[in-house]
């Protein structure tokens, strides 16, 4: 057998059971579930929440069911093993996430966990061993709503953070430790973590959270990267004080100059165009109170661009406009970097492979830049790696209105299959 | 004895025991009290907590304690009555309110109540009667940090808002209804209210909560009458999306609307000129979360004039700017008006009698409106009325560091003992 691609096997028409891996979405998607007026079925699964350990008990109970291996890691990330016929090469390694924001979807993170168990239960079902072990993997805190930095789990796997600095990290909710979190929950395994030994290659099929493939009309999107992240938490610190005795001329209004920051962030990413986006999530007031002009405000500055050049020079403008009007407004400033990631470009070859494969199943295919953050520019920094995208309907996602067509699920699973049977190679 | 003033009695001579009152004002401020880094000592008693109860149970026990009548009216006012020698005049009233802000301070409102105390303990020592009943209130949710509308209690008793209505109110921070608030604490009263009786006159000793005497060094300010004051809780619809993938073209984003509008609320109020305040003190986000596009925006504006035909052309300037942007924002709105006040102008011989009576004490006097909302301008619809002000350190207020010297402390009640000695006509 040529050790080439195109693999001239019988399992060349080897095809998902979309039905089955739909059904795994929804049951998945039951926990956590959060139902909107006109018909909306989203999932909120914060990170170790009770919500999130449901969540993993029923994928570990899946992995088991296929027979897999299931090991722990010391950051709760889950790797489920099917073991290959050839001991001396390194697994394929699927993986994604299964937490997921407070008003999340049943797709984001969940489809490239459950399409990898759909894959194995293919091969399964139709006896084909491979020589690469193949791994189903989902990691911790990907979303980082819970706990910054985002793709936490992925990033200490692959050696990016250090795990004791991981386990120190305190909820944005409740302030618990997430160490602690984890052991409430049983998710503190024993597996040493960073990885001992790094997967030969990684992919991760996911949705593709933006309206890009919709409105080009594609079906599958091949990712040639991920775009650099920025987060920052700034805290203004003004002077609370009655807000009809206070004449304008002497206060000192953090809601003002927050209100003024959030507001300068619209316009320079907008003037900027390209792929820079920059957005102010999270806003909270203290006191709170209609007629008292607050003492604080908090809140968080998203800001990405594929370019690390342009992103530094958002980033820049706005540290100059946040001290600016702090000055001007006689307020104190505390800032915090949350999570700074440069962009990544994936594998030219895991780019090709699943431009192939995904053209040769007759998909459309658009190449194209994440705009989210992935788990897979973590592994990217350990092996080959690349991503397939399928479409959002309306581009939504972090909504509990996120969707994704059945066909287009099936297709994306499909291009995932033949990637991991190309890369694992069937004995 | 002739029925002018001034009264040429033996009460002439007559002062306050300032060292009484400040015990008083620190007894009651240990109460919720919160304390700052810097020896700060401010009080936080929202309307109709546990601690609220507590500061009326002391409060009501002092009462007791100089043997005045106590009623508890059916909205939570709380009215004692030391009886005159003449039962066919109407009593003369000291108010004003014991509940705070969640960052208050211990003299907002308490001084104007237990200056009260203070003046009728001071005619039982030195065994002087009066023509007229002196009665002291305190009124329930002034300040309506808690329940909107703020003023709520004194209101109510003059007929200004429906009882039943009032007891529908619901808090802002638990959603508790005011009425249950009010059975719980044990201050759901038997006296009907509206009152069915209105006093003669009416009189409130309060810090002025701004900077003005404190920058023109004058002791006593009187007080001409009250800002108008407009209370709107708007709510901005728009879609939450991922904030990695959505192109800035495609946002409907709430807080980029509601920051946008209060950057314009303090840019109108600045260029107004004048009086006229603007401030955005709650702002409340949802889901609040660092990566995700926000849903809605929840935030209040307060908007303040001394000319009702300025406020009005404020608040429909803000009206139009934030019907604009939720137009360019594709974004939908919800506007509630929880308080909506037009300026008060106080009797003129109640204003005469303040600023004489303070003269003749040898204290520095400045005509002024009041920037914030007070009892009095409620009771000012039922009766001549008018007002006292001291100075406030920093013109702080509705921050814990609130506070004023004693000596200006003693100066203001010894102008309420003898207004409310001239009024009530020593017998």
């Amino acid at each position: 057998m040529p050790p080439s691609d195109p693999t001239p096997h019988r399992s060349a028409s080897l095809r998902v059971d979309a039905g089955r891996l739909v059904r795994r979405l929804n049951e998945l998607g039951a926990i956590g579930a959060v139902h909107g007026p006109n018909g909306e079925h989203g999932c909120a699964r914060l990170a170790l929440t009770d919500a999130d350990r449901d969540g993993r008990e029923l994928v570990v109970t899946w992995m088991r069911d296929l027979g897999l291996s299931v090991s722990i890691d010391a950051i709760g990330n889950v790797v489920a093993t099917r073991a290959g016929t050839n001991p001396n090469v390194a697994p394929v390694m699927i993986g994604s996430h299964i937490d997921t924001v407070r008003t999340g979807g049943r797709f984001d993170g969940n489809l490239g966990v459950l399409g990898g168990l759909e894959v194995i239960e293919t091969l399964q079902q139709h006896g084909i061993e491979t020589d690469h072990a193949i791994q189903v993997a989902f990691f911790t805190d990907e979303e980082g709503a819970r706990f910054a930095p985002d793709m936490l789990g992925s990033l200490v796997y692959v050696g990016g953070l250090a795990l004791e600095q991981a386990l120190d990290a305190r909820a944005a909710d409740d302030g618990a430790r997430l160490g602690d979190e984890l052991v409430r929950i049983g998710y503190a395994g024993s597996t040493p973590c960073p990885t001992a030994s790094s997967p030969s290659s990684f992919i991760e099929l996911h949705i593709e959270q933006g309206p890009v493939l919709e409105e080009a009309g594609v079906t599958i999107g091949v990712v040639t990267g991920v775009q650099g992240i920025s987060w920052t938490e700034v805290t203004i610190t003004g002077r609370s004080a009655h807000a009809g005795t206070t004449p304008m001329r002497l206060r000192r209004d953090p809601l003002f100059a927050a209100a003024a920051i959030a507001t300068e962030a619209r316009r320079l990413a907008g003037d900027m165009g390209g792929t820079q986006v920059a957005t102010v999530g999270r806003f909270e007031v203290f006191p709170n109170l209609v007629n008292v002009i607050p003492q604080s405000v908090t809140f968080t500055i998203d800001v990405r661009n594929t370019d690390d050049a342009l992103l530094r020079r958002a980033e820049q403008h706005l540290l100059q406009f946040v001290e600016q009007i702090c000055t001007q407004e006689s307020c104190t400033l505390q800032m915090r970097t949350m999570a700074r990631f440069e962009p990544v470009s994936f594998d030219e070859s895991m780019i090709n492979r699943v431009e192939r494969v995904a053209t040769a199943h007759g998909n459309s295919t658009l190449r194209l830049p994440s705009g989210a953050g992935h788990d897979a520019q973590m592994l990217a920094r350990v092996c080959p790696t690349s991503m397939i995208f399928v479409p959002s309907v309306n581009g939504l996602s972090h909504n509990i209105a996120e969707f994704t067509e059945s066909a287009d699920i099936e297709a994306g699973a499909n291009v995932l299959l033949h990637v991991v049977l190309e890369l694992a190679k069937p004995s």
